[in-house]
């Protein structure tokens, strides 16, 4: 029997990991440690940061693994991402059969919580079940929850997320430059790589915005959207140039009415 | 200069502390403690467990108050709300006047997120703007992230909140009952004390539910809402009678079109 731990390592500052992360770090005898891009070494430092500085002892492996990239997708995104799902999966379970052995567990660090905008609960169930219609022996999994990027950016802004007794969206830059939902006051845009906020500039919003929340390089503008704008997109190309990567993540509220 | 902490405690276990909140906990000179209703005994009982096994020394001092509880709202939810949180912010004001002393540091443990369907970050603003106002010296604040019965929720029940690509929505019992809503498919429900999934049972939709999530009482359910409807109410009811009261969340999906 092996097991999987998939692991909320939170938004950024290694100080957001829970007690109950920092023991099941403790548990692993392998971490996969994997990333894309030109955020790559960046980010598989920062994890090795977190493994070095809360596990005891140095009986764990680390066995690192590129990630695959998502293709240009011509406008057929969630194919795209499938696509790229497929390819993980492929990675992962290749990993699990060669990499971890019997009665081992093995650990994906993920980046703020595994439940938000993350594949990888969804592609280690996918394993679980095809190894369980295979006949194998079963592979277990846990999930270990972690403070995401949205609850990083309403702390660091101090505004709670939603206004009293009101719901919140939580939302990407593909879904929001389509406009700004009905029915709601309070949205949360992550993965926003274009600048959608640019197609609201004439709503009455105020945008807290953060990159790199949590970290060093932790940047937050606040204000009417239309106020602070041209500052964010400002900020935004600058931190990209000087940084290579951008992770950032922003609430949009409408106004209360007095 | 005083100082006040808002520190998310995480909903429900004890290791879902960070080490941030651990470490802001040792910042703390008090402890504002307040609870109310039947949970208030067994609530309490927990912040002081959790300030116990955490908090290095003893040199904190624990200060409790009785939080005041909403009126019945005869239909004006947002006024009844708005009359309790005033009713809040005179108890937080007397409590910071009198229960801190100049240059010290005063710590609110929140359950799960500051940031998520909690009044604390909007009172403490408030009053650190009247004092302001008024002219007396700044009252600092920060607000530290804490892991939120949702994402408690999805880890246990191993989901992604979201689907591919798509949103997210939390809301509150009041807003769901109104119905699932538009061009969404994957929504949230806190305080939920009237079973408003039962507006629901016609759609196609799955639930993922918990009560006591993360705590050694915890009860999951998970099924296609039609299916375990009956059942989760009957374990609802159940629990409450147990327990004396219930903190429960619950995910309801739209089936994926294959």
């Amino acid at each position: 029997m092996k097991k999987i731990l998939i692991i909320g390592i939170g938004a950024g500052d290694p100080d957001y990991l829970t007690v109950q992360a920092i023991n099941a770090l403790n548990q692993a005898d392998v971490f996969f440690v994997m990333d894309k891009g030109v955020a790559k070494e960046k980010l598989i430092a920062l994890r090795k940061q977190i493994i070095e500085r809360f596990v005891d002892g140095e009986r764990y492996r680390i066995v690192e693994a590129s990630s695959p990239e998502r293709r240009p997708d011509d406008g057929d995104y969630r194919s795209a991402v499938d696509e790229l799902n497929r390819d993980k999966q492929r990675i992962f379970e290749r990993l699990i059969a060669e990499e971890l052995n019997d009665g081992e567990v093995g650990a994906f660090l993920v980046w703020g919580d595994p439940s938000l905008y993350d594949s990888t609960i969804r592609i280690v169930e996918a394993i679980a079940e095809s190894i369980a219609e295979g006949g194998g022996e079963a592979l277990d999994y846990e999930v270990i929850p972690g403070i995401s990027s949205v609850q990083a950016l309403a702390a660091r802004h101090k505004v709670p997320l939603n206004l009293i007794g009101r719901s919140i969206t939580i939302t990407n830059g593909r879904s929001i430059a389509e406009g700004f939902p009905d029915n709601v006051d309070s949205v949360v845009v992550m993965l926003d790589s274009q600048n959608a906020y640019r197609h609201l500039a004439n709503d009455d919003l105020d945008i807290y915005w953060g990159a790199y929340v949590g970290t060093p390089d932790e940047i937050l503008i606040a204000g009417k959207l239309r106020d602070v704008i041209d500052e964010i997109e400002r900020v935004r190309a600058e931190a990209r140039r000087t940084h290579g990567w951008i992770m950032d993540t922003y609430l949009l509220r409408k106004r209360e009415r007095a």
